[in-house]
């Protein structure tokens, strides 16, 4: 499908063409204490984030998880292993410091916040940051997930989420019980991908599972045909994905790193690109899921991530796990010796 | 080829049969509110450190860099794009600070040591760690690297050094120009891999300077028969890569964990598994070399690394870029919350 240009906004891209800069750039990286290339994806790393910035001495001091939580209507189809009422109980434990969110983020020294941008019940919690756009999304196997005016204010929150504090490089996380097909229905509608590819599953479904989530995704699909990128996510998206895909957008034009993790956050990623063109130069993809559909995913964006772990928990652990390759990436512009300073011979 | 039993010494193999705590590691594990595998080959690292250090709270706390610096006769026949002065010009660069090893090590809040296992010129500075085998080895293309007395000094001199210290995890990094011909060397005699799949460009060599390089190493390989493992260490190792398996048997019998560079890191561990069996159950094996070799040894060891970055530096850089990995995955184990001491429901 092709994405419709008026739903696009006008062009707020964080990086715009200079060779200059990437000429100053390759010049750093070659001119380092090492043989050419011999830190590969690390260099082109480098590259990016030094790019991002707009300089050839990036930083990459302080990075930050942000974790939405929201619950999906479309979990009254039985298409998760675990029943509705973990997304709650997900965040109390995110809150309690007891995820593997926290314990990775605390090895990490990355600060962890947690939004509740529309969980089924709400939850009286003085660190829990509230944004909620309602009690879950509608079932949209039935109906549009929330309104297009819920969108809206959807990624309106996000983006000033991902654009507030100083971090270097924001990670994004998600909760919520159903969020795979959520995700699995806004990548099929923004990439044409089929639901068969995209349909994994998800916190532990068994083959018949399997195959009873894949028909309510295809119905659910079937229900409408191509839509613009906003359409897609009001249709189909849930409230933690919108707020996400609005964050990463704020992030991006704040010219943050932006460290997505897994399936969910690249359904988010994806409304993210469609919606503000551009925005994908801040994007680090940190690992390859093992839900089924993110590989296909990934393709489709040409993206080609940092890691593969087997990793398929959510919670923005994949993100976290990528976090000390951009800090090691970036160090090397700044505090690596060059030939010449450190006096040593190039190749004979 | 057959390793001969008679140059293996008893078992004091770092790990011993238990499945009583095997099934204590494991329903730990499951117990933490992910779902059941979520954290994929995170979960099963964090398995193997808790049975390497026979506890389900494996502690990754504190882990150390050894850099091996050495000198190689064999780089008189011409198989480095680089001269040999490098190696003693970038030890210099370890010990101010600038290298790349330094710059990770710094990022990642790991202490760095540099040893002289014997590089060409002496080099007068306190931080550096004097453990000269000799000027450099002789020519293996020619004649035995080392003699078998200074081999055992070499594998005497790594065993204290791996074992010394408090460190929860140890990598080891090299410096050593030429030394990827002593490694696809030392490889090919215990392996038995061919040298034209192991022979790779090292810090660079072009498509004339790759095929002389694979003659010269094949000349070299001729020069004696199959060997047990010591000899095959003497007759074509590096002092660094010789002291490398000493250390990495000292620091496995030590119950730490070793976590191997890439292709001469692993010329290093194939040798030591084969003089010390049993020490690669401390073993992690770090990364994915883009050296040419590494993806055929890896194989035989049936390794399967945690990363794939395109890096061919060596220094120990791409094994200090896992040790996050190996710390996210002890605190997994010991700071996640379960199921049950978080109130989060199972599966339904």
């Amino acid at each position: 499908m092709t994405l419709s240009a008026t739903t696009s906004e006008p062009s707020s891209a964080p990086v715009t063409p200079d060779p200059a800069l990437d000429d100053a750039i390759r010049a750093v990286i070659d001119g380092k204490t090492k043989p050419l290339g011999a830190l590969g994806r690390i260099e082109t790393l480098a590259a990016r984030l030094a790019r991002l910035q707009g300089t050839t001495a990036p930083r990459m001091e302080r990075c930050t998880l942000t974790i939405f939580a929201a619950d999906h209507g479309i979990a009254a189809e039985g298409v998760s292993a675990f029943p509705q009422e973990v997304t709650v109980q997900m965040a109390l434990n995110f809150l309690a410091g007891g995820a593997a969110a926290n314990v990775f983020a605390r090895t990490l020294g990355v600060q962890l916040r947690v939004v509740d941008a529309g969980m089924a019940e709400p939850v009286d919690h003085p660190a829990l940051v509230q944004r909620r756009m309602g009690p879950g999304t509608a079932n949209s196997a039935v109906a549009p997930a929330m309104s297009p005016e819920t969108l809206a204010e959807a990624l309106a929150s996000g983006r000033a989420l991902g654009a507030d504090g100083d971090a270097d490089a924001c990670a994004f996380g998600e909760m919520g019980i159903a969020n795979t097909s959520a995700a699995t229905l806004v990548i099929h509608k923004l990439s044409g991908l089929p639901i068969a590819t995209l349909t994994g599953r998800g916190t532990g479904l068994d083959d018949a599972g399997l195959s009873a989530k894949r028909a309510v995704l295809e119905r659910a699909a079937a229900r409408t045909g191509a839509l613009p990128p906003e359409a897609a996510l009001a249709e189909y998206g849930g409230f933690e994905i919108a707020m996400m895909a609005g964050a990463m957008i704020g992030a991006a034009q704040a010219r943050r790193a932006v460290i997505v993790d897994g399936f969910i956050a690249t359904a988010a990623a994806m409304a993210a690109q469609a919606i503000a063109p551009g925005c994908e130069a801040a994007f680090v993809f940190a690992h390859r899921s093992d839900e089924a559909g993110h590989a296909a995913a990934l393709e489709h964006l040409g993206a080609r991530p940092l890691l593969d772990l087997n990793l398929r928990l959510g919670e923005g652990t994949g993100a976290l796990l990528a976090w000390p390759l951009l800090r090691a990436a970036a160090a090397m512009m700044t505090d690596m010796a060059s030939f010449e300073s450190a006096g040593v011979a190039g190749k004979t």
